[in-house]
This record gives C-alpha cells, structure tokens and sequence, in this order.
C-alpha cells in the first residue's frame, strides 16, 4: 500500500470516519485513498474555513475527532482562524495538510511555505512524515495527541512523496482514547474545605462540567451551601434547557463582569480559566475578579469533572435529598409586530423542537438570546470560543454531521456570517437539517459601541465605511438560493414566525434574513 | 497624539493613502485616527482574504504599497493565503495587525496568539511596537521594508496600548523608496559573452522586465542574436497586447515545459527564477530545463532591469535599426454558438477596450486565455503567482481602485471564485471598474485532471464528492445581486457576446456566469 492507504486506513482504525476535506494537487493520492474507503464520509467545503469550522462543530457534538485535509500552506492558514477556535473549545482535530514532495522543496516552487512554521502556533501537535514508512505511526500519534483530553489539535504534514511512495511498514495500533483523569483526593478536600469556610464562594465551570450530568451534581452542591455557579464566558458546548440545571455565564462586558463578581471572596475552577477581559480597555482591569478573591482549582478542562464534582458533592456529604435546582419549561407566546433581536430570541424559546442544537454567533444582536432560551426545551448551546468570527456556519454544518437526528438552529450576525459563507453550499450538498438566521443589521453593529468606548465621538466617513455594512446591503436570500438554499426574508415578527416554522418543519437547510 | 494618529500620519507622510481593511475591536484607535484623515482612503472587505488580495492587487498596479488592517491573530491568518500570493508576485504590502494591550497578553484571554510567528513564514519584515513611542519609527521602517525593490512585506504588530498610548515622539522621517540597483558591469558583460559564444540561449524574464519598455530593449537584443525569450510561469504584471513584443510564458504542465525547454544549451535570468514544476509528480522531474543546460543571471528581480537590458544591448551593440518584433493588433471575428473557454477567450480578444487590467485566475478554462489575447489591444495581464486560489476577485478590486480610470476584467474559474467572492461586495461598495467573467464548470476541473494523472482511474463518491461543484450548481446571478453586482447569465456565445458588451460599456461592476 502506499503512504496515503496508510493515513486512511489508521484514521478508520481510530474510529475517524468524517474527513472535511479541500484538497489540492499535491493531494491527490490521499483523494485517491478516501476514494477506495467508502466508509470515510468526505464532507467538502469551497473554503477552508469552512472546513476547520466544520470539523469544530462535529467534534463538539460528537465528542471526537474528525479529519480535515488542506492543501499546503496557503490552504492549512484559509482555516486556521476556526482552528483558533477549536483551540479555545478544547476540540479534537487532526489535520491533514498536503506539502510538497520532500524532494521537491529545496527548489522554492510558488507554493511552498514554512507549514509547521504555521500551524504551530495554533496546534497542540505537529509532526511532517518524511517518507510513507512514517506515515501511519504519525497517523497513530496524531489520532492520540488530539484525543488527549480535554480535545486538542493535531496537524500532520503529508508530503506529495510520503502519499504516493509505497510502504510495508505494519499499521500502528491505534491507543483507544485515555480515560479522564480523576482529580486527587486532596483538590476535593481543599474545595471542600474552603466551601466549608463561609466566605462567598462562586464555582467556575467549564467544558464538561456544563453537561446536563455535571451540573445537576454542582447544582446540589449550590443548593446545599448556598454557593454560587457561573460557566465561563465561553464554552464549546453547554447542555441547557428545562430539565436542566440553569446557570449564567460570565458576561462578555468587562463591567458587567466585574459587577457581577464584585462580592465573591473566592472562586473554585472547574474545567475553567479564571476570568479575564476578552478585550483590554484603557483604565480598566484585566482580571475580572475583584482584588483580593481568592481563585483556586478544583479541575483542570482536561480532568474527570463529573467524577470531580460527585467527589467533591461527597466529600461535602451532601444529603441525597438536595435536589439542584432545574428550569421549568416556559414557552413564551409568540412575538408580534416589528422585528428585533430580542423577538427573534422570543420566537426561538417559543418554536424550538426537543434536543436541538442551538450555534450562536449572534454577536450583538444576540446579547439577551442565552437569557431567552434557558427555558426552552432542552438543547445544546455551541458558541464562538476564540472570538474569530465567521465559525457559525461552518459549525453548524458540522454539527448537524454529527448528529443528522437533531435540528441544528443557527443563529448569525450578518458581519460574521459573510466570512464564511460558502458553508451554506455544504449545507445544501448534504442536505443538513439546518435552520439558520441570519440578523441582518447590515453593520459591525459591535464595533460602533467599541468606537463609542473609544471615545472617538460621532463616525465620520472613513469609520462608517469600515464598520457600516449597507450600501449595497446585502441580500442574504439570494446568496442562499445562489448556493441551493431555500430563503425567506422577515421584516415584522409575522413574518419571521411563519418562516420560521417552515424551517423547522421541514428536514434540510433553510435560512432566514431577519431584517433587524 | 496617540500611537494610532503617529501611524496614520506616518503611513501618508510615507505615500501610503490606500488602506485596506477589516478591523475589530483592538484596532478602535486606529479606525478613529483613520477616521480624522480623510486623505486616507479606508476600504473595507467583508474578509481578510479580500483585504490582502486587494492590496496586492492595488500594489501590482500603483507600484507603491497599501495598508491593511488586520484583527489580532485569526484575522491575520484569515488574509495570509493572499499575502502568499503578494510574496510571490513581489508586491510591497504594509500590513498592521493589531494585538492585545502589551500587558493583557499575559492573561491569554481568547483571541490571543502568536501574531508574529504567524506573519514571519509570509512576511520579509514583522515587528511589534511595544509603546506608542516607538510606532513612527517601527511604521517608517515597514514602510521602507515594503518598499524595498522589488517589492516585499512588511507587517507590524498595533497592540491595543501602542494605539490608544500618547507619544510625544517626533514623526519619523520616511525615506522615498530608493533607486533600483543597477547590474554591475562584469554580470552585463558576461551575459554578453554567452550570448555571443553562439549556444541556444534562452533569456527567462520576470518582474519589471515584463514592462513595454524593457521587452522592448529584450526584442532587440533576441532578434539580433537569435536567442529566445520566455517570462517565468507566474508573474506579478505583465504589459502585453498589440505594439508590444510578445513573449510565452514557461507552461504551467511539466511535460509541456520540458518539451519547450528542452532545446537550450544555457539561460539567462533576468529577474526571473529558474523554472521548476509548480508540484512534482513522481517519475517527472523537480527541474524544468534540460540536463546540462547552463543557468546564469544577469539581473536580481529587485534590480533596475530595463537598465540592465539597455546596458546588456549596449555591450552586445545591437544595431539601432534593430527593431524587436511587436504583436500587430488583431481583432478576431466574435464567437457564435456553444460557449466553450476558447469562445470566452476569443470574445475578450474581440471586445476589450485600449488599455485594460486582465486579471486571470480562470486556472482549468484559461489556459489558452493568455495566447487569444496576445494581439489584442494593449493591456496588463495579472495572474495568480503563488498558487493559493482566491485571489482573482480580490485583486480585481484593488486594481481597480489604483487605477480608476482603467477596465478591469477579471477572468474567474468558479471554484477560486468561491473563496473569495466578498470581494463583489467591495467592488459594489466602491464602485469599481470591473466586468467579471465566472467560468462556471460546476467543478474542480484541474483537479480531475490532477486526479487521473495519479493513475486512480474513475473518480468514485468520495473523489466525486470533493472534486464536484455541482449538486446544486452555484448560482453566480444570485450571489453576485445578493453583494449588490449586476450580474448575467451566458449559455451561448451569443448571450455571452451581448452581457460582456454590456458590462464593458457600462461604468461599474458587473458578472457574467458563463456556463460552460
């Protein structure tokens, strides 16, 4: 077999099944490969942002990895942004970036670049096979390193020659992912122990501990010690919803978050950061805690935070009868009249099915929508970790491959939403069960509050033409339909009502332009 | 003043009026301070791969440098395929990226990465201010970075706090760009001894040696002598058409370029690499020109290569009456009938006006784009130099902002069009000059190609599935209306003929989806 049958046979034995792929030239012996595996779903994506965002999204929801293929350098820094924002998820991903053949680099041709140089700094691991004996042992590391909890990123080289070169080199076994590490008994007695010392406490959750399991066990410990729970400010995924435990995140607003953690004499991380300003601001903090709290780690991201939290739960002997605290279904009644984000966020909690999954890159329009939905039925909440915008619709697509069962409701800034659009394409190949809305606000709508901060008074000319997106606007109607997409546009919540429940009635994409 | 308006006033005080860009929240400061320079030109692209494939476009044309505006690391690698591009086609760029405030860097909130590791593998030049007081000066050196013949990139790294910072620095002086080198004496008269010693010499052109003036002094010297002349596979610019000398490019397929190369006992470079395969394949060779043939330069690409010519012919004393052959204009009958790429290319040579921007990333259904309009009226002929497709619509739109008064006529293969189609959007916004064509074969068609020289025989799903555009075909009329450009539909070269007519009369953008 040759070096690319190597690669594709090791990611199938890896349990990796879901390769988002846009390859190249120098590619094409893996094309080749995936071409005799019919078992490899490969998924395209006429960006490769789309791809990377793609790849997030399934890895989110499927709880592993999926492939992803890039040609050369040019290709691997189309989709390094939603790399970033795998990253910051915490999500698995191998990708496959093509080079040319080793031979062949000393010669400098056009498309040559400095590959590790490039995906290092967004990579939790690297490697480059310089010939196809190396190729599956690679493959091995690769699948190992990205399934290393809490989920990381790894990139592997594959040189045109270390494709095509032929191999007898056995297949490496492939490690079945590492059980979590359970945390030590003295982390569980030192949270105890400082729960049990009365100042005001606040538990920061993050990655696994915010699934229904885990946070109905920190919801018992909130109730039984009067403790405070807040997820971090951004999160690959939350389970939320009636049924569930509800809990507020930490507020992108440096002055919202620092009020809101104002009276807390101390903070216990669970799977979380401590938190920080997502931007700085001239005369305000970096660090959101107020001075002098106390910050300490039950969990790193990476750990057993369900057991965490059992032993700590224990530890704390908290009786059997506390029950945590969970939403109760509220369905809203339907909005009416003009259209705003906040009806948008209103029809959603009213229309949304049972087990959706809910992608948010909303930006400002959607500040109130996680206040709105938490009563809703109980869904899964994916949103924009790395703050590189344009992830929501690649990773809804994603997503919904992951769990072709499940609407995926995709709700977009229109900003975000252009940087990579060519995700509604894959949506439409596929035939992916999405409804997407996109709120036309027809600017940077956050970034004039930004400017405002700034103190730069009224925008002239040259600011409104970086940050005002009108003029032409942009009609999201007919880019959906130019990518096999069927759009409506809804200009008074009637309107978005009816559309909406269309697109939740029926099984594919569809997309709203909520003119907003 | 703050390190925003330091920039800003040094970026002008440099020649650098245009400024690209797609800021976020870090870069406030440097929109307001853009903001208080209207003689600053601000244009935003809806993402950063329109951002640099416009600067690049805008540099290849206006022979000067652009700014561009870049959000933090995500949005630095989301413009780094273009900025590829740039490299190879030797373009000056100033890129700004702006960071975290320096003391925030520390906290790794979410968008946080390693800029400069990122920018070094594309860039010639990267620093980071690390106060407002050293901004000027860092801007004073990137802009003579970028300015450094024949053209290189520069990237300087804006933290929040550098911006936002008050400088009592004093604006530092820029330098104007310096002259060229010239070639000295001994490398003129040795290209001048091969010449004469009678072997099949070849001179291999690039860069400003593809100007009318310098292909000028290069026909001279080859129809004195005999030689021939080739220009390099990829070129930044190229002056061609009617009353300038014409000139082949080395062919893009290795067998092909072999085939030409094949005759020559020695080549002379003259601000041209020696050409290699634009990827290798196994069992054809790394390096196009035959074994034994002798390579030497007489000119580095960032040399004053019309001087160097004129001194080449000096030496060799080429006969005043010496005149080089020159393209008479020829204007081809116009096309009827099924639409095909040749008919395309034919229509182009029948209709274009005096004096336009070819710009050509039409890959599969180009290749005999660059013969049929070899004797059309005079034109710059810009191509994709560094093989990472998108930038076609991009640097459409940045020529034509650097050359206001000029045709653009972007020639686009649907695939490449498709990474970067935000681009209409900017052509929209500002008006541009430019009639895009959208080869739209519904496919990766260089790839099938690609794909069966790997010997993999019919493509199956999977190859399908990553290799076909089609199900559901893009709708190019849509996607172009939904950004605000007029945009046709051509079936048969009569349709063809008469949207192309259109497009060419009218001020403005305008598509046509020529189905082929």
């Amino acid at each position: 077999m040759n070096g690319a049958d190597a690669l594709c046979d090791t990611l199938l034995a890896g349990g990796v099944d879901v390769c988002f792929a846009n390859p190249g030239t120098s590619e094409m012996h893996f094309v080749a490969a995936l071409d005799r595996k019919p078992q490899m779903r490969c998924v395209l994506g006429m960006f490769e942002g789309v791809v990377s965002g793609a790849a997030d999204g399934y890895a989110r929801m499927a709880d592993k990895p999926a492939a992803t293929l890039f040609h050369l350098g040019p290709g691997l820094t189309n989709g390094l942004a939603n790399v970033h924002n795998a990253k910051r998820a915490n999500s698995p991903m191998i990708n496959v970036v093509g080079d040319h053949a080793t031979y062949h680099l000393e010669y400098d041709a056009p498309l040559t670049s400095d590959i590790a140089a490039l995906a290092r700094p967004m990579s939790h691991w690297v490697n480059a096979a310089r010939s196809a004996d190396e190729v599956s042992a690679l493959a091995a590391e690769a699948i190992a390193a990205a399934n290393t909890a809490p989920g990381r990123i790894a990139t592997l080289i594959l040189p045109a020659d270390a494709a095509w070169g032929e191999t007898r080199a056995q297949l490496s076994n492939v490690a079945p992912p590492a059980a979590r590490r359970k945390v030590d008994r003295d982390s569980v007695r030192d949270a105890a122990r400082r729960i049990r010392d009365g100042k005001k406490t606040v538990l920061l959750l993050s990655g696994v501990a915010l699934r229904a399991g885990a946070l109905a066990v920190a919801g018992r410990i909130a109730k039984a010690f009067g403790v405070a729970l807040l997820a971090q400010q951004s999160n690959g995924r939350m389970e939320r919803g009636a049924g569930r435990t509800p809990i507020e995140r930490v507020p992108y607003p440096v002055d919202q978050a620092v009020a809101l953690l104002a009276p807390f004499e101390q903070m216990i991380l669970v799977g979380a950061k401590a938190p920080v300003g997502f931007f700085a601001y001239p005369g305000k903090p970096s660090v959101m805690t107020p001075p002098g709290c106390d910050i300490s780690r039950l969990a790193e991201a990476g750990d057993d935070l369900l057991d965490a939290l059992e032993a700590l739960a224990d530890e704390l002997r908290v009786p059997v009868a506390v029950r945590a605290d969970v939403a109760a279904l509220v369905r809203p009644p339907l909005p009416t009249g003009a259209l705003t984000p906040d009806a948008v966020a209103i029809a959603l909690a009213a229309l949304m099915p049972e087990n959706a999954i809910v992608n948010d890159e909303s930006i400002s329009s959607g500040r109130q929508l996680f206040k709105f939905i938490g009563a809703a039925p109980p869904h899964d909440y994916l949103q924009l970790t790395g703050g590189a915008i344009g992830i929501g619709l690649p990773m809804a697509a994603g997503a919904a491959i992951a769990c072709p069962e499940r609407k995926v409701i995709s709700l977009q800034a229109d900003g975000s939403a252009m940087y990579t659009l060519q995700a509604l394409w894959t949506m439409a190949r596929e035939d992916l069960d999405v409804t997407v809305v996109i709120f036309s606000n027809r600017s940077y709508a956050v970034l004039h509050t930004e400017l405002q901060q700034v103190g730069a008074g009224a925008p002239g000319r040259n600011a409104r033409r970086m940050l005002d997106l009108d003029g032409p606007p942009l009609d999201w109607v007919s880019l959906a339909r130019g990518m096999g997409v069927e759009a409506h546009r809804a200009t008074d919540c009637e309107s978005f009502v009816k559309s909406f429940k269309a697109g939740l009635a029926r099984r594919g994409p569809s997309l709203i332009e909520a003119v907003i």
